[in-house]
């Protein structure tokens, strides 16, 4: 079953409403579910990256203003101030701010609009795993790179959807996951995802990539992606060029899968893409362990770019865009608004 | 300067003879340089792992067999037993179990035999990096994959003896190093051989080789090798094909160091290479810290082969092999032996 990594959680025999969460910050080690019945407690939930992944904050975000509309159901002025407080929880999240908003400027029921947001997150990525799913062989290794599930979207995910749906339509998946260095998210939360999903997965190192598709035949890559541009050059977790290239020279098809939201229409072509520089720290120790001199200089950038002639093919929630994407991918910008009236 | 991982310290002021060497498994949270001084700690540091790496365990013990032989003079049963006991430290260690019937067998002192094999090593060290060293750019960035230095060889190392050759004739190398999951050799061990002799070195996360190659410019790739067959295939840490795979993509000559002495020329070729697997438990947790969750599968090839057809040349003692390898190979097996004679 995929996992449910927020939900709204209806006040029962003396238990008070409130907004589920699985608390990130503990997987893989224990799953705890926990669920926030106060302002305080939804802030600190996204302040300490309990919840994390921008869709899943943004579901979470609103269930908060929600939850805020029953606290303070007869005083305007402290809903108010919560919906800010639980806006401003990760200045940096566009998805936040932006769900927080829509819940606010929604004239029916905050709870209505928030279901909303999350149904529609979760038909889009149930759209993505749809249109990928023919992709994938009917038997087989498949590979992926990083974390791309329902604990990041709070729906079903965006390469982990496609797996999912393939898995569900009776396709005999075996998912290779790297384990992605340095946070991990591969070892950590993706083996946990899928475990959860029931779909058959094995952990390699980032190094054992090339040598897992010659010796296990890998049949398909899909990863996700962080910005795409207009031409298909793709920023994503660093790691996911070196795959690409590894898959080319294996001649199997490297997919992304990502909503429509993730591509920049603005940018030209991945040259014009920033690459973050991460903390050295990240590759000087683990948990607490050292993995190198202290003082080692370190290059520690978060992304890479694949280029699109790469990319066999990009699943979004409106079908798959196959090359040339500079034709491909301006089309979808005039694609109508995808969600519930569309399903 | 050239880290010395093992040497012979003399008798001194009230200081027995005994064994030096540098404890690696202290490496790089410590640098701990310790004296052997009877035959139990000479068995003790081998079998730990103190003194790793197949040369230097051999000229570790052929020095502690020369030290026996101060220990037990007067007493040839107890010097025969005591280079046995030396010999049996790591059973599966076949240049120590060759080292010491070597020191064993020869007519002159022992001490004066361990020298040799440790001045002949440090000779095809230091041939295999002046051999090297005219491919390496005279400015700019390189690359290299796992620990390939003196703490593994005894003398300056394969892949590194390169580096430090083309430093030390002026070149301005930048060495990005991958840190080489699971055991992060290329973390702990490389950048720190590197730091010491003065080389400039960034550390980077395996995934990220890719983007670094784009990113910097990277001109040349070397690595070592643990086993090479005749066409040219070559078996190394886990990590170097994708490598390999990435350099071709980038137009970025790869380059294998390895002494003759690493050619299986019995062997035709990788597919004819056994690929070992090890234990689940190195990508489940690190240093005692948890990465993943403590059931899940994993595959973990301690190796990978790299196709003779993406190596621009094989350095070694003799010279640079370039292809075809079935040809230039077997040419290297009719050379004299190397060693001191030839310098």
């Amino acid at each position: 079953m995929i996992l449910e990594s927020v939900w709204w959680s209806p006040a029962g025999d003396g238990v008070p409403a409130g907004v589920g969460y699985i608390d990130q910050r503990r997987i893989p080690h224990d799953v705890i579910r926990s669920v926030a019945s106060s302002v305080d407690d939804i802030v600190e939930t996204i302040a300490t990256l309990a919840v994390r992944g921008a869709p899943a904050i943004g579901i979470f975000g609103a269930y908060g203003v929600a939850l805020a509309r029953e606290l303070y159901a007869g005083d305007r002025a402290a809903f108010r101030a919560a919906a800010s407080r639980i806006r401003g929880a990760r200045p940096t999240a566009v998805n936040l701010a932006w769900a927080v908003d829509r819940v606010l400027a929604s004239t029916g029921a905050p709870l209505d609009e928030a279901r909303a947001i999350h149904e529609e997150q979760r038909a889009v990525d149930r759209a993505i795993g749809e249109n990928g799913a023919p992709l994938m062989p009917d038997e087989g290794a498949v590979l992926t790179h990083c974390n791309t599930g329902p604990l990041a979207t709070g729906g079903s995910g965006t390469a982990l959807a496609v797996f999912f749906a393939a898995h569900n339509a009776g396709k005999k998946l075996h998912v290779y996951v790297d384990e992605t260095r340095p946070l991990l998210q591969g070892a950590r939360l993706t083996t946990f995802e899928l475990a959860q999903a029931g779909v058959p997965a094995t952990l390699i190192a980032d190094g054992a990539a090339a040598a897992t598709m010659r010796a296990k035949k890998v049949a398909a890559v899909v990863v996700g992606a962080d910005r795409i541009a207009r031409n298909g050059d793709t920023a994503n977790k660093i790691g996911t060029y070196g795959v690409a290239i590894a898959a080319a020279h294996h001649g199997i098809p490297f997919y992304i899968a990502a909503p429509r939201s993730t591509i920049d229409f603005e940018t030209r072509d991945g040259a014009a893409i920033e690459i973050e520089e991460r903390a050295p720290g990240e590759l000087r120790a683990l948990g607490g362990v050292a993995t190198a001199p202290a003082d080692v200089p370190v290059y520690n950038p978060a992304f890479d770019v694949t280029p699109g002639r790469l990319i066999a093919g990009i699943i979004t929630e409106y079908g798959v865009a196959r090359p040339p994407y500079d034709e491909s991918i301006p089309d979808l910008a005039t694609r109508p608004a995808f969600g519930l009236l569309h399903r």
